[in-house]
């Protein structure tokens, strides 16, 4: 049986794993089928069956067929139908949204950030989140609003990753497997959402985890692999594909386009530098003046996308579907709307610029709005138009010039340019300009279409698009969300300051002498102050400093203690363990009564004192986040004895934790217990509960310094210590509020 | 003018990188070519043009043509002639390497390891090396022997860039960003060995570098499609691809030969084990009988590869051509040595039994001798003949009972198996197993092959070959050759040692108090003792810890102060800035007459603290490696003042240096000056050369973290410090000595 236990233990994290993985598989298929029939819906039925969609009606015929027929023969009236259909979906995503989950709305790629960087929101990731959005998300795309499902799908996989792995003990309690899960659960949704798991592993380290764990890369990747897996075996496009689509270029390309691929490349640039910064107004508006409306600006919204784009060959159809065409080399394959027609060029053109235009004025408005709504595809869909748009122009110019000196390395066919081809890396610097990834991009792009002889120019349009980003822009959308919104997070970037710790630390900072203070008076500064947690001196003349103990850890200590039994205000409080203790005879004389007491009462309890991936329904807001910013776990072995305490250290980069060692407090057996001293008074210990080994640092550090123990070793706090005197502490909220104000 | 110096200075990163992308991928262009030329010399001559390889000479037919001649007619002459030339070859590139360059023996990629995380190799990088290295890469492939080509070429391109990046001040005086660039060496090395950009972006991020920087990927990712770029426009294999080859496969997969995937993912797993384990002994017997006799043994080598692999089909040609026909489907494509025959099939088993089996003891006896000799490809061909040979078995499997319920996932036309996917399974999962990587693996078989259908076997295959590798290997080859040979490498694996580092710490240490020590003293101390830096304490009573100086640095300015005037040994050493001394009267007035000495002599002079990346031949010997850990690089303002001394500490994620704020000696205008004191005596001033802010830990600090703190800031050294006083101090050294002892 042992040994069954061994084997369980071993396999316990890839069983969680798969399990998630097939889950979120499941959910993506389910919800591509759904969104498929009801994005046909608005236009028509089938009357084979009310609940296929176009192409399962007509059974893979392409171009229609009598079973699925237009809700009217009269145009009119399938427009006004058309319209109506896409409000009412839309504003039944954004009903469920506003009633049920107000969290799950946008795409929250940005809360996944900090959410995985250590911060906390409550709610963010809870069951009821997971459900609404997985509603919400196949309405709102069936709506036509211009959004994309991968951000919520993002979402959605990280929710159910939390949801099942909060099943299990090992996760709830270690913040640190948690959150290695949760990066796995962001590739995952990637991932199932553009049929790409290796994509999907990359754009969860490049954009999500915040640090490389070559192990939560591995989790990712198997992750990915079930997902991805499980999607593939339901087949849900009925292609046999994991792709939504591929392309197959004939042609190769040729040295002289480079130009015209940095044209592409300068594009994404822009259009991320500009929709960005529009999309952050229009958040602004949108936070001040349409908060209590957002069911009716979501109305508004489906009419005005369905209106315009109904007339639009490129803007009426599903985004997606919209890509494939524009992808297509011209030859062999069936045209769409006339668009490898040489004759039909001018209306093309016209069309795509207008698509290109409408499409990036509904992305700034839409984005952000209280439904589910993703900016991965729209962003593609902009790119693929712009693209095609270029192409077409550059075809037309080797047209009236297929002699010159600069197309002299075309072939004599006359077929040199690919159209296609531009709108596929139009497309990839979109993408890469809006996100602001670059490896990720190239590699979905990849995975997406199969187009091998194009991952140079891919790789020089992404790269172009990152410099331009890199010059003029301020990060991708997802970071300067985070920074709109005032989430606490510590970007990749690197930043200069040039000062000292000293000069941005907390100083006259309330601490906890070792002994001295009585329990109402700790009370009292538990209510009066709000920080996170008090540096442990062994006395407040010296200041030499000893530990640091947590506010939640704290309360929860006093919690047990007066559980226990009752403890008058005037008990004392001893706050660092007897062999650190200063040895003079108050404080002996207390450590041996103790040792004699019996009180044993915590035992068999486990304390969470990580809150932050609770599952629970809220009110939405994010002021929460204020306080319970804790990124130290406890759990308590549960012998009958009070056993070695277990601080498990959770690091950012979703690592297994640091396991330190036991701090058995010598001749004692219980940690809340009340002797009496000397002087008829109670004490009560709180040693277990202090950590001795908080992170120090000389006030001397350079604040660049201390941003990067921050980044890489992810603790909550950091004591500033001179010749073993405590000077004040900083947080990285210290450290964003100097940087916020700075810039 | 200032105009144009800062547009200079804010591209000059991207222009070298550049022009490193570009060398790097000039030398591939080149060596390709002469690779091509020196294999088929072996066989036969062009008459049209001696310098023609039989595919330029044939020009482009694949049979062969008229023009392209045997030796002989006589094929036991060109036996003779094919095992005489392979010797030759052989043994040219071993006496290259042995008489100019032991460096360029090998993979390297163990090497780069360790000097990317943060250690010295001095002449590793040499220019000598790179030489040495692309003259013998071509000379040992072409002889025939199980080598690959990409750990060298990793080798030469980080050699490559090295050189050329130490043409520039800015790098060759900042080891961090040297680093940086020697991270996006290492995948342009790769990139150009496979024409797999994005693959050595990945291969970088998962082998060499150890730790994720956003920044370092961007770099890898710019210089990875420079140096593709170059190589794509150069075209060295004239098939306009970037590609060895490319292979389309009609036929998708079916969910019942996972099955066969799990066996070929198992395989990989123990070819790597088995494989790594016999290969480190056969080392271990080459460094104990062989080190006197590396040509000799190279000779061996070759001949016996030869003799043996001239009569089987698949081992006689080039190891990249021998894959390409084994990855083929068979329909429609020429048939190579009857391998599609279904007659022919029991001879074509065992030609590919006996290939795999050869290939391996080949592998195993090759790697690591004393010529440029990579793993990869080898590893491959294995996996590829491996994978044939199962796949041609489970179409016999299917062809003797297509009717069975196991294969009904067939279509009815009798074609289901492709062998050829099985080969490039296999390859994938040799591959894998050996390096014991995964994300980089997959990218890079699908930008080799393009075979975009079969992500999710590839990625099923490798997912296997990484738990068999994790549940019974111990890591790739080349970690395990780091172990092998004792280079100082702190690896990704976590390690639970369950101990406080003040159990590990150095203790008894040699310290600098602040003021007292007389030059000659600290003179004899550096003589006396070997280690890294010494702590400076304000007197060797407290022992309160006031900085650090390194060996290096002290050095240094014991020089630059005695060659700016004669010193007695007797003159005294400060240690510690004027703020930071004890006001006692002695040292007050030695400031004063400090200051209003004038001795400027170091000034406009730059200090090249770190040795690491010098240029140079060597012996060859790592012993130098024992004392010349250091990581801190200094560089001083060449203004006629002594100006603000700046110290870049480099951190390991080859992340840009972080700038210590100026440390500004108040009233003294000479950092070297020769005061008189109160006594008559003579002080040194070495104030500006102390690290102030070492980091330091608390005694109580679980060694785990500690291990932590030097992959994650990368310092040479941390100080342990309690309640001010300095204790201990660790470096990774004895973090590895304790590592070592206890495993």
């Amino acid at each position: 049986l042992a040994h069954l236990t061994d084997i369980y233990l071993s396999i316990h994290g890839w069983v969680v794993v798969s399990c998630i993985g097939a889950s979120i598989g499941a959910i993506a298929a389910m919800l591509n089928i759904i969104t498929e029939w009801l994005s046909d819906i608005k236009l028509g039925y089938c009357t084979t069956g009310f609940y296929l969609n176009e192409k399962f009606c007509c059974s893979g015929v392409d171009a229609g067929c009598p079973e699925w027929r237009h809700w009217s023969s009269w145009s009119i009236f399938n427009y006004l139908i058309f319209v109506t259909m896409s409000v009412c979906l839309a504003t039944m995503s954004a009903f469920l949204v506003k009633s049920y989950a107000p969290y799950a709305a946008g795409s929250g790629i940005s809360e996944i950030k900090c959410i995985v960087s250590g911060f906390v929101m409550k709610g963010f990731l809870g069951g009821w989140t997971l459900l609404i959005k997985s509603l919400g998300l196949p309405l709102a795309i069936a709506s036509g609003l211009s959004v994309g499902k991968e951000g919520p799908s993002v979402h959605y996989a990280v929710c159910a990753g939390n949801v099942i792995a909060r099943c299990f003990p090992r996760y709830r309690r270690n913040a640190a497997k948690m959150r290695e899960i949760l990066t796995a659960c962001a590739a995952t949704g990637v991932a199932v959402a553009f049929g790409s798991p290796i994509g999907g592993v990359l754009f969860s380290l490049e954009e999500i985890s915040s640090n490389l764990s070559l192990k939560t890369m591995w989790r990712s990747y198997f992750c990915a692999l079930v997902g991805t897996g499980v999607l593939a075996a339901i087949n849900p496009f009925r292609t046999g594909q994991l792709v939504m689509f591929q392309v197959h270029y004939d042609r190769d390309w040729h040295f002289f386009e480079i130009i015209f691929f940095i044209v592409l490349g300068v594009f994404g640039g822009l259009y991320g530098i500009f929709v960005s910064k529009w999309n952050l107004e229009v958040q602004a508006f949108r936070k001040k003046h349409l908060g209590r409306y957002a069911i009716e600006e979501i109305a508004c919204l489906a009419a005005i996308t369905a209106i315009i784009c109904y007339f639009n060959q490129f803007l009426k159809i599903d985004m997606t579907e919209s890509m494939e065409i524009l992808f297509k080399e011209c030859e062999g394959e069936e045209d769409y709307a006339g668009l490898c027609e040489p004759s039909n060029r001018s209306h093309v053109i016209a069309s795509l610029l207008f698509a290109t235009i409408v499409r990036i004025l509904l992305v700034i408005v839409s984005y952000g709005s209280k439904v589910p709504a993703g900016i991965f595809v729209p962003s593609m869909a902009i790119g693929a138009s712009f693209g095609r748009l270029v192409g077409i122009l550059v075809q037309i110019l080797y047209e009236s010039h297929p002699e010159s000196g600069f197309f002299a390395a075309c072939s004599k066919d006359g077929q040199c340019i690919t159209p296609g081809t531009y709108a596929f890396l139009g497309a990839a610097a979109a993408l890469s300009g809006i996100m602001n990834i670059t490896v990720s991009v190239v590699v979905i792009m990849f995975e997406l279409t199969g187009a091998l002889t194009y991952i140079l120019p891919t790789m020089i349009v992404v790269g172009v698009t990152k410099i331009i980003n890199d010059k003029f822009g301020k990060g991708g959308i997802a970071e300067q969300t985070i920074f709109f919104n005032g989430f606490p997070f510590l970007d990749k970037e690197e930043h200069v300051f040039g000062v000292n710790v000293s000069d941005v630390m907390i100083q006259g900072i309330s601490v906890l002498p070792s002994y001295g203070m009585t329990l109402g008076e700790v009370e009292e500064l538990l209510k009066r102050t709000k920080y996170g947690g008090f540096p442990v001196v062994e006395d407040t003349r010296s200041m030499i400093l000893s530990g640091y103990i947590g506010r939640t850890e704290l309360q929860y200590a006093i919690e047990r203690a007066k559980r226990s039994s009752p403890l008058q205000p005037t008990a004392k409080c001893f706050f660092t363990t007897p062999d650190q203790r200063p040895l003079h005879p108050a404080s002996v004389s207390a450590i041996t009564a103790n040792s004699a007491s019996n009180g044993n009462s915590v035992v068999g309890d486990t304390y969470d004192g990580d809150s932050a991936l609770v599952s629970s329904r809220n009110d939405g807001s994010f002021t929460d986040m204020q306080t319970s910013v804790t990124r130290f776990k406890m759990s308590r072995s549960t012998s009958p004895q009070p056993g070695p305490l277990r601080i498990d250290i959770p690091n950012d980069q979703g690592e297994a934790p640091t396991l330190l060692p036991a701090v058995v407090i010598a001749g004692q057996s219980s940690t809340t217990g009340m002797p009496e001293d000397d002087h008829g008074g109670i004490h009560v210990d709180f040693s277990q509960f202090i950590d001795i080994t908080p992170i120090t640092i000389n006030p001397k550090f350079p604040l660049e310094t201390v941003m990067e123990l921050f980044k890489k070793l992810g603790p909550s706090v950091i004591l500033v210590e001179h010749r073993g005197r405590l000077c004040g502490l900083i947080t990285p909220k210290d450290l964003l509020k100097y940087q916020f104000n700075k810039h």
